[in-house]
């Protein structure tokens, strides 16, 4: 849809990378972890998304003359004007897959670059995956009350703005099977989908007219719309008038739709009356403020919904927002950096860093992923990395390296897949995660640890920085 | 940022536009309303937001070649997209002004034009005044506790992706003084703003030393992060020396900024360290998770904060993420239209309308708007539009006509305002708004009312689809 710019960042980094260049800082390196804090939706797991598409957006991003232009207008200095008129991200990022479950504390990719690029990358970097993350976790959680109902992602006119692009691309990742999103399909290559709306039958003096129009016009793909007078009494009779002249022409309605009122009531009477009419093939839809709490109930009720349309809820990830994800700096100038804080949480893990998921003989995951430093290979013991009395012993245990390195100074290294496969693969990650993190309400809590030779690294950090304050 | 393409819709648009084309109803004219149903946040009124910005847009949308193989591709058929290959937007559009404050139920705007037109753009109506006027409000919201305090918005890293951009113009509207956000920046024309991140700090070996070369780099515009290590203990200290030093070369340290742990007990210790040391003059800002609520708090706690930085809660529009926008058919092919509901609040208005703003008068706003026939041009007594007992006499009243014509077949009418101008018109319109409606908690509700002859054309209708039923 969009070419990115290098523009799309925060003042701060480009004040900040000004300041680097003119004290000759321009060529440390740094390390940064992106990961965030808390499970979005009180949930037990996260879908990571968004990170295949960043990279080929961090690959081109460049600062036009027009973006240098206004730079100038800002009152950044003509020596580092020139050297952003040559920026180019050539760093390495180390990342989890894209798709894959993800939980917190742990990185979840990491940026390794000279620390004037890794500054510049950071908000579209936060912004992207943040966003795209969220979302697909919502749609995840969709996906596992929805069982084989079709998911549709309706959102697009309550998502906030652009955003709603990239809502129907995470939306996928997480397991929805089409959008009403006709730009996101065409550059995602998400399947289109749509019915008709209200607007259309008010425009005709009589239901039944407007059905026999859309029928006509659309013979193979038809969905009725039946709410907009009486779901009952107008909207539904209609339909199975206009679903009978269909058969008389060779073809078939496909779905009537509910988009209001209590959509259990309504959908229970109108199979009946659809199937009565020996209209079994024809499939119901419902839309119409659904998330995973309304559709776990509609189907726990039985509904007989084969298609639910997701709107609002999905699109703007209902009620949390955002994901908290951060991007901290963990190694640069050849040394190991952390951040202190009055919370211990807050306090982050420095240096380059690998991450496990730890398994048991038979490839299942035991719900922990381990977190070392980079040149582990396996892991013998894991500590709590807040509550380092907290410990368990690993080493028997089968040890998946989840951070592969996807691009190499500003390369891609990795194949594009197609939202569908990368779609399949969060399934197929998320059928190894035992159930009681997948549990609804109050999952398990997935643990998270660290090895001895990163706690002993943290530990020296800390007492270091404890001294020089005294 | 980037140019929008008529795609940016949703299927069924397009689909129901090629029934209408194939039809022959391709001319029939339409008139939508849009409108919502619910205010915000809890709040007594919504700042509206988009509007200028979407004029030019809707303008310039156009199907590409591209976008036209890829219909084609989805079986589309020819006629149809030849008709899209010459698709422009030729309609006329009645709005509210920008930055107005606007309220449930009523029409903040109203498009008129043939119906496959105004049906194509209501998918990106849609999604840019429901945004915008959702963080506009937001916004609003802030700046009404704030008092003078600046507000700069810092989200885009946790945006719903590039919706971020549209949040940093939307927060001016609302009242916002600036942005972190460099690309909306450039584009909108918004003062950008910024300060350090934690990390410029962690990449040197002592505090000291990064406050040193970043008060050198900006000698004029210098704001010292204080809390990476230990606030009162390095960060305070560490920011009076540079402070000192600057002053020795006749330089100001600007502020420091405070982002974590309780900002209240920091900002008062800050103010006094730095008040002791004689730097009365440098001022404090504060970010970490701000929202209206923490900043009314902090206010009443007297925390000597002059500017604060507000990211996620202002750009996701926490916790609402969606203004319940609407676009709903009212006329079309020389007939009003209407939309029957089981709940009578979902009924909607017929007819080509206008908006009227009840003010006394001294010009003092009542705290009521009606809606009458477009040709109206004075109510008489206004009717509740779902308890139609409810009435009130408002013929001695001022009548304040509020949609104009700020489109006509597919020009812009209007002359584009800057966003401190559309600001300044908004917080003067806030200003004639009286104060129980502006309460942060429990505001009073502002009356929508409509006039006799659009309650009878409206009962008409109602009664003509009952006989239909019969």
């Amino acid at each position: 849809m969009e070419k990115f710019s290098a523009i799309y960042t925060d003042l701060y980094q480009l004040s900040m990378a000004q300041v680097y260049f003119e004290k000759g800082h321009q060529d440390h390196d740094a390390v940064f972890d992106y990961f965030f804090r808390k499970l979005p939706f009180e949930g037990g797991y996260a879908v990571f998304a968004g990170m295949e598409d960043l990279l080929g957006i961090i690959s081109n991003l460049r600062f036009s003359e027009e973006d240098l232009e206004y730079l100038k207008e800002q009152g950044f200095k003509e020596a580092f004007l020139e050297y952003l008129k040559n920026f180019k991200f050539n760093g390495t990022i180390y990342s989890s897959r894209e798709g894959d479950v993800v939980f917190p504390t742990r990185p979840v990719l990491q940026v390794e670059a000279n620390i004037i690029e890794a500054q510049i990358i950071e908000t579209i970097l936060l912004n992207l995956l943040n966003f795209q993350t969220l979302i697909a976790t919502k749609a995840s959680r969709i996906r596992l009350v929805a069982g084989d109902a079709k998911l549709l992602d309706f959102g697009l006119r309550r998502a906030q703005a652009t955003g709603g692009y990239y809502a129907s691309r995470a939306a996928m990742v997480g397991g929805f099977n089409g959008t009403s999103n006709v730009i996101a399909g065409k550059e995602f290559g998400i399947p289109v989908s749509g019915t008709m709306a209200h607007s259309f039958i008010q425009s005709y003096d009589d239901e039944l007219e407007a059905f026999r129009d859309f029928a006509e016009g659309r013979p193979k793909n038809c969905v009725l719309l039946v709410d907009t007078y009486d779901t009952l009494k107008s909207g539904v009779p209609n339909a199975i008038k206009v679903a009978k002249e269909m058969e008389a022409r060779g073809d078939k309605l496909l779905a009537i739709r509910l988009d209001s009122g209590d959509l259990s009531y309504f959908a229970k009477n109108s199979r009946k009356m659809l199937d009565d009419a020996g209209l079994e093939y024809v499939k119901i839809a419902a839309s119409n403020q659904l998330d995973e709490n309304v559709i776990k109930s509609l189907l726990e009720q039985q509904a007989p919904i084969d298609v639910f349309g997701v709107g609002t809820n999905l699109v703007t990830g209902d009620p949390d927002g955002a994901l908290d994800g951060v991007y901290k700096l963990s190694w640069s100038n050849g040394k190991p950096r952390i951040k202190i804080s009055e919370s211990i949480v807050k306090v982050t893990l420095p240096h380059k860093k690998q991450v496990f998921r730890i398994k048991d003989k038979n490839n299942r995951c035991i719900g922990a992923d381990a977190v070392g430093l980079r040149d582990q290979n396996h892991i013998g013991e894991m500590f709590h990395p807040f509550e380092p009395y907290k410990s368990m012993k690993i080493d028997d245990y089968e040890q998946e390296p989840l951070l592969k390195k996807v691009m190499e100074n500003g390369k891609v290294l990795i194949e594009k897949r197609s939202l569908a496969e990368i779609s399949e693969y969060s399934l197929s990650r998320l059928s190894e995660l035992p159930i009681e993190y997948k549990r609804f309400n109050n999952p398990h809590i997935y643990k998270i640890g660290i090895s001895t030779q990163l706690r002993e690294e943290r530990e020296k950090l800390i007492q270091s920085h404890k001294n020089s304050l005294k």
